[in-house]
């Protein structure tokens, strides 16, 4: 575990990272720190004396090109679960601090995905057409309990994910960075390069990865031709883990049935990419963890670890840079306060 | 539970009322039976001579008209769960018995429910339309964890999405004939006179009841201005249960937030119907219990009853004629068949 940054003395410098929205909530915060709210075109001088950045903007990529050289804030707090936007060389080699939302999503986008996996089952969206076309076809549609499900990434939204469609019935396996045979959220989890043997045997095939070197570009033409023709694949992880083209072509030639895609490589997806109206794909607007009173929960989070920064205690969801993520707590030692962000969040 | 009807001596004489398909698998049956397909206009002299009326095309309301006056078969079976259509006085004081297929839809309709419940919290068809004019537009979504589903009618079908909701994390109630508090299933269960009360507390009301003199219509006007204007309906019984001219004018009023109906008063729904393209508003073709596979299953359970009927053992699925539904199994009377058939039938 990384060691907490410095407690400032006094009040610590906050400066939070705008786009449109403020943060809601922020009174709290506002009475303990000196906050200070800039947009991307003020982010270079204002990280010259702030102690803390809090990307509320979760969206930006600015941050590589406003870094000081001399290295900027002790830490920066994100308000999102993938840091992949966020860190460049000069970042993962200084000493700041990097901490995610690690923990707000989890439960949201297993619900989201849940309801995915029936909204094809129950072939809703060809119900939903019809509606609009005021026509009553009759059509059979799946069970889901006995069905495959492959959850790619063993972090906490896998791990939710991976609950939540077993209780539904379905049948659930995993894979991850390590194998874990008989995980108790994932079943037996397989390692990375177990991936395209894996893929055969799913009828969904969900992806809840972190993007980093290591995934990017994962779901191939190589790995779709494994697929199954009636399988389909959900991904609320990132955008690049799938190659889209490839997945553009798979879906043209029925080597996979359908894809809801929450995620993609541009955001928002450009207008005339196939995607949007290909049969059998769902596309939404990278949401599915946003429940109405996530912004209040991403603030609390942050006004939380600015807490335990103020009084010098460990930060918690401390990302490992070079992994690129959270890596897993360790549940031996219970001064991880990894351990606090498992479950139950929200 | 009624007597089985007599079992006739040697080959049973089997009608079978089919419209456009016959059933699938019907070859074990020819080996045992006299079967005869017949459309509704042959159906009054086939029923002269049958032993055995197996109701093929459930939506025939046929049978009434071409009922012999001296009494038809000993025995209907009906390829539905629900009776409504096909009963009628002669048949309801007569001695023939009636059985339905009552546990092939419990749980692909309950799964169905649970699809509709994501649907909405989770605003799928709101990006599916979205998604077919190419615009992205991010939303905050609702979690399913929590929210509060009231559950009308406490059969098979009712049980099993009591225990789909409950399995996914919502607070689960029921509304059944009698109370019961704290069903396994249904969490506390009030009587029918509770359900204006109940309707006030509940995130999803869930119609799951067999329409009868005592369910026709309970879901009108006044019932519905019980409802959270955040409320939404799920008709997955039948269209009668609600007074679909009422429905419509709390959808427009804003007395409830949406619908979505598998079933309606007139079948196909007409093209004219303002429930088409209300907001809000979910409609499908009365799909919800049919998955892949249904058609086999409902053979195979026929079969099964026909086996029991030859050799004069009791049949499953006995329907209470004046209730118009199979009556509960009695968990204390093991030679109740009516206990094998409560729970995974598939």
């Amino acid at each position: 575990m990384e060691p907490a940054p410095p407690a400032p003395s006094g009040r610590p410098r906050v400066a939070v990272l705008v786009a449109d929205d403020r943060p809601p909530g922020m009174d709290g915060i506002e009475r303990l720190a000196d906050v200070r709210y800039v947009r991307e075109p003020d982010l270079a001088p204002a990280l010259k004396d702030a102690d803390v950045l809090f990307m509320w903007d979760f969206w930006s990529e600015a941050l590589a090109g406003a870094w000081p050289d001399g290295g900027g804030p002790g830490w920066v707090h994100i308000a999102s679960a993938g840091v992949d936007r966020l860190l460049f060389p000069a970042l993962v080699e200084g000493r700041t601090a990097v901490t995610n939302s690690r923990g707000i999503f989890d439960e949201p986008i297993a619900e989201y995905v849940l309801g995915l996996v029936h909204c094809f089952a129950k072939d809703l969206h060809t119900t939903l057409r019809l509606q609009a076309e005021r026509r009553w076809r009759h059509r059979e549609t799946e069970r889901v309990a006995g069905a495959r499900a492959l959850v790619v990434g063993t972090g906490p939204i896998g791990r939710a994910i991976g609950r939540r469609l077993a209780a539904a019935g379905m049948r659930v396996g995993g894979v991850g960075r390590t194998a874990r045979p008989g995980d108790p959220d994932l079943g037996d989890v397989l390692p990375m390069d177990g991936l395209h043997g894996a893929l055969a045997g799913a009828d969904y095939v969900v992806l809840a990865a972190p993007l980093t070197g290591a995934t990017r570009g994962m779901i191939d033409a190589a790995a779709l031709a494994r697929m199954r023709p009636t399988g389909r694949l959900i991904n609320v992880g990132r955008g690049p883990l799938v190659v889209e083209d490839d997945l553009v072509a798979a879906l043209r030639a029925g080597t996979i049935a359908g894809a809801a895609l929450d995620v993609f490589v541009d955001e928002p997806l450009p207008a005339p990419s196939p995607l949007w109206d290909l049969p059998g794909v769902i596309v939404s607007p990278h949401m599915s963890g946003d429940v109405a009173g996530w912004r209040d929960d991403l603030v609390r989070l942050f006004a939380d670890n600015l807490d335990r920064h103020r009084h010098g205690r460990p930060l918690r969801n401390v990302v490992d840079k070079r992994l690129g993520y959270v890596r897993a707590p360790d549940p031996s030692d219970p001064s991880d306060p990894q351990r606090d962000d498992q479950r139950g969040q929200r």
